[in-house]
């Protein structure tokens, strides 16, 4: 199969769910203060939208997923990125829930982003796409369920940078949030976290076929660069514990070491697999553009440097996952956000989750994430009348 | 200037300190099987030996350490790596010890390493360099003591790979180590470690410049995929919370962020530069095989499994020392070598030393270290009568 972004993706098509193209009456003013005049959203829909509109739930993706939250990736087939949590019955019971999940602003499932079409020049857009926040891609969604004709979310979800974007859901439209659930995230992006992005940014960018970010125009794509950049942030996603759980010392070849470059370690082989699998599925550039989006991320900033402030007033009703391993979104960061809702008065649970799993946690089988999330959506869906 | 390795080095010059030749009678056999009948062993010597050669201690470096623990750098410039630890008056003082620290077969800094040149092709070795191991690198130091005419040490220390090589001493040749002092180490290396170090292979290896290891005969060397390399590392090498003391999110430019992909935040600005200065003075092949050294080192493995059987009958006095903050090397790990050495009825003592400044916190001023490590070698001294 020829990788995916060597055939710029007219989007949508087919492959990429339902979209909602945005002409100038509907342009998206950026926080970099350029503006989108034509722009997509694609998303894909799970369940229902019942006769009240009163049960619809946003799901928002991190950094490398997309719209298909809980259904078969169209590029490797494999089952939704939270299969396991959404769907008829699951927790996100889509037999009672209407799931809304968007592709970010930026992304490279059939939003605008680097990788898609610029109209102005009929080329993709590669680094003259412009650079886009978190605050964008709340701002992007809420366009898009506006033209669904949505206007009250009973919760946004996510985890990681899809928590960030909760966060900011909750702080750019309150009214519209009845209750919001960020998992495994912060209310700013870490110092030692800007780090490892920058350093998976360098590995794309030293790739001569990045190409200053055309490599659409010399027909190659800065694999290379883009699997040490996937390598270096998948050690960040897990733990030590499940690392050495999962692989330990053990060799590829039990007969012993090789003395040479090649895997000789099963944790070396592990993140070549998940090096070389992300290169066919992601954009190299809409990679530079999420992780900034997410070094950007700094809710506080926006008000005051007073975290709180940016909930003042907001009736929203909170529960806040992290996970005991999570070493990308401690749990401090997590009772940060918990701290700063308490201090506006608002009303918010908090659950930390004993797990060896690290960050990733949230995309894996955690029983005691699915029965909270279950449990809290039962609670404010029963509140809100929604039929079960 | 050229970048160093542009000059493939005839080892030793004025340059690399002093070195000592040996040829096929003093032949060195390799763990993978191979020997180096020709080699070299570059060195730096501190203080003065004495009349009954009692005073000698050995000092191993890191994996981007070299022989000049307490001496401007020839590269650089810059003070020695250990110039707190090393010098008339510290707590390694050269006024009362004969201090002696190699560069580690392998290394780049004129000991033979794929740098240097093989004599049998007037060729640097490139890849064609056997493989080493941290046995391999003690077997080494070994032989160019038995060429001083030290037989007996009255200290072997090192942090890191150092630490590696201190416990590798004790264990090969216990009788020649009257106390040993490994910092900030483990008796092997860990899933996760051997997972940061292939991504920095990978990064290497990506470059196209690195081209298969024989980047001599293109007159270019893989400097972009090597500073990616030392980016991710030093990540590793420092701590959550020294980079959140240290940069935060304090921006370049205090007029905010810029929206584009240059380093906004200071702490990217301190990886390009850490990028920058390493590849002026490293060689990359070199760093490929010192990693993989370090990748294999599990001294339990080398006696069955059982980490106390490295240390049977072993009169070496050890000092072992950690730093709270430091997650490369944790305490955990520091302390299981303890416990090996009190299972094998060895004399140990340990000490973890409180500290942001994770795993480099042996490179730096942390006077608690200080403290140990100068009372722990009064105490060796004073018990071998070494003079003050």
């Amino acid at each position: 199969m020829a990788p995916k972004f060597l055939r710029p993706l007219t989007a949508p098509d087919a492959e990429k769910g339902q979209a909602v193209h945005f002409g100038p009456d509907r342009a998206l003013t950026l926080d970099c203060g350029r503006t989108l005049e034509s722009w997509t959203a694609a998303y894909m829909t799970y369940g229902r939208l019942n006769a009240e509109r009163s049960n619809a739930v946003l799901i928002c993706h991190a950094l490398t997923g997309d719209q298909f939250a809980a259904s078969a990736h169209p590029v490797t087939a494999k089952p939704g990125w939270w299969d396991t949590m959404v769907g008829p019955g699951k927790p996100i019971d889509t037999d009672r829930f209407f799931v809304i999940c968007a592709n970010v602003v930026g992304g490279c499932m059939g939003s605008s982003g680097p990788a898609e079409i610029d109209p102005a020049s009929g080329q993709p857009y590669g680094l003259t796409f412009p650079l886009v926040t978190v605050r964008d891609m709340v701002r992007a969604q809420a366009m898009l369920l506006d033209a669904l004709g949505i206007e009250k979310l009973l919760c946004v979800t996510g985890g990681s940078m899809g928590g960030m974007q909760t966060l900011q859901w909750a702080a750019s439209y309150p009214q519209r949030v009845v209750s919001a659930v960020p998992i495994a995230c912060a209310a700013k992006h870490s110092a030692q976290n800007i780090a490892f992005h920058e350093v998976g940014r360098q590995a794309i960018m030293a790739d001569p076929d990045w190409h200053g970010g055309a490599y659409h125009l010399n027909g190659r794509q800065p694999s290379k660069g883009l699997a040490v950049a996937r390598m270096a942030a998948h050690i960040t996603y897990l733990s030590e514990a499940a690392l050495q759980r999962k692989f330990g010392r053990t060799l590829q070849n039990p007969g012993g070491i090789s003395f040479a470059f090649e895997p000789d370690f099963q944790v070396e082989s592990y993140l070549h697999h998940q090096g070389l699998t992300f290169v066919d599925r992601f954009d190299a550039n809409s990679y530079l553009y999420i992780t900034r989006a997410m070094d950007y991320f700094d809710l506080a900033a926006d008000h005051g440097g007073v975290l709180a402030e940016a909930f003042r007033g907001c009736k929203t009703r909170f529960c806040i996952i992290s996970f005991t391993s999570d070493w990308l979104f401690p749990t401090v960061e997590n009772k940060r956000i918990a701290h700063a809702l308490n201090a506006a008065a608002a009303t918010v649970s908090f659950v930390e989750i004993e797990t060896d799993r690290g960050h990733d946690a949230f995309l894996l089988d955690e029983p005691e994430m699915f029965a909270t999330v279950r449990g809290f959506l039962n609670s404010v869906a029963a509140n809100l009348g929604v039929a079960r």
